[in-house]
């Protein structure tokens, strides 16, 4: 039994705790956030506090708050040399204060209150300052999720930025995508089913494979058409600088 | 029986003589193609042919060629008063020869031959120049497809523009995740499940509720980090562009 304190409840802790509460293996015996929450019913056995000084003795504690809060926070801890880690992929394990022992325990994935995850298919980024911890950190990721890898800050960092271009800026060109169509009262549905398959196209393929459109077969006249059709400034320098981009990387 | 010729047999038409196929109600009678090609052996019953003098008889003619090709094709047809649509986004519908009956049968999907598609889920966007035609290419796609839209060429040209961006971009933004991965000897892998979860997260939220990342919330922390990461300029130069765009739409 691997018992866990979550500390702080947003998007990712309180995800966690759905698929923790789903094993037997893994006890949730605390969890503190600065203001005062209630956990769903699910949870109702489960203590909460906002008192730092009360936090129960676990065998990992589990960061859950924004980066930049993450370093002045475990050092507030009112502990030592217990496994400390944050869930954040762009935050350096060694941010975190060393009178704890460190680690990282990154669900590469986007969270949103609303939207329910099955964390099986979550790939977990760990890291640990010794093999002890890291092992436990690979256990606990094994009980809730298919992958774990070990990936050391450095790389989890250039993984976030990755990550960041694939969900953060795709979602971004998704906004464009409705405005244009909303403009036009024409319903996002429609483009629903390409999206999805724009997905699961690389599932099977490799991204320089399922690349198609104008900008790869250098059709001036579409992209030409395309500019003319644009109406907003932002969208036009995003479909210029993209379609640039493209060109170049097929050249 | 509504039969069907396809005139060109790229990637539209390879996969709509399957979808075509599956049905009773359809009749594919002949494939022209300026090459020789080969059907697969579940066609081998459909004549073929590469003589524009020699194609049968039909309801409609469907062309899927290139864009830029497709007026000149069509005014090249040695029969009239025919039904003769074609199947791209981006051409208006009266760019086709005038001498036969004029539409548009546009599924909105991205194709690529490898690649198997379940056309049920497809949007096909109609457009006919007169109301029986119309009527004719509604009941076509609706043996198909579950979604079928009148979309007149002016509309379906801001849908094809939308789908450049939510297809054509978004997988270029995968390229570039995968670029920075592929440096750092990690597995594009770990980023498919999060690419998956991007694109499903808008079949329940719209994209502007789904948005997440360093530049909604304006943390110049990790911005500066991730310019500091990249090492590619033209990876750079997108980062820069997107984030500053974001930063804009959520002030």
């Amino acid at each position: 039994m691997i018992k866990v304190v979550l500390l702080g409840f947003g998007n990712i802790n309180s995800h966690l705790i759905k698929a923790f509460h789903k094993s037997k293996a893994i006890s949730v015996v605390h969890v503190f956030n600065r203001s005062s929450i209630v956990l769903d019913s699910t949870f109702s056995h489960t203590p909460v506090t906002n008192k730092i000084e009360d936090i129960e003795d676990a065998d990992v504690y589990i960061i859950g708050i924004s980066d930049d809060a993450i370093a002045s926070f475990s050092e507030s801890l009112q502990f030592e040399n217990k496994l400390v880690v944050h869930t954040s992929g762009g935050v350096s394990m060694d941010l975190l204060a060393n009178k704890n022992r460190r680690g990282v325990f990154y669900p590469l994935q986007t969270f949103s209150k609303q939207k329910q995850v099955d964390f099986s298919n979550i790939p977990i980024c760990i890291e640990a300052e010794n093999p002890n911890d890291l092992k436990l950190l690979q256990s606990l990721g094994e009980i809730i999720s298919e992958t774990v890898e070990e990936i050391p800050s450095e790389k989890r960092a250039k993984l976030h930025l990755a990550a960041v271009f694939v969900n953060n800026f795709v979602n971004y060109l998704y906004i464009i995508g409705e405005d244009i169509l909303s403009k036009e009262n024409i319903s996002f549905n429609l483009l629903k089913p390409l999206i999805k398959e724009t997905a699961a196209k690389i599932e099977d393929l490799n991204p320089e494979a399922a690349q198609t459109g104008p900008a790869k077969r250098n059709d001036t006249k579409t992209i030409e058409k395309h500019l003319s059709l644009i109406e907003n400034d932002s969208h036009k320098e995003v479909y210029k600088m993209i379609t640039e981009q493209l060109k170049k990387h097929w050249k």
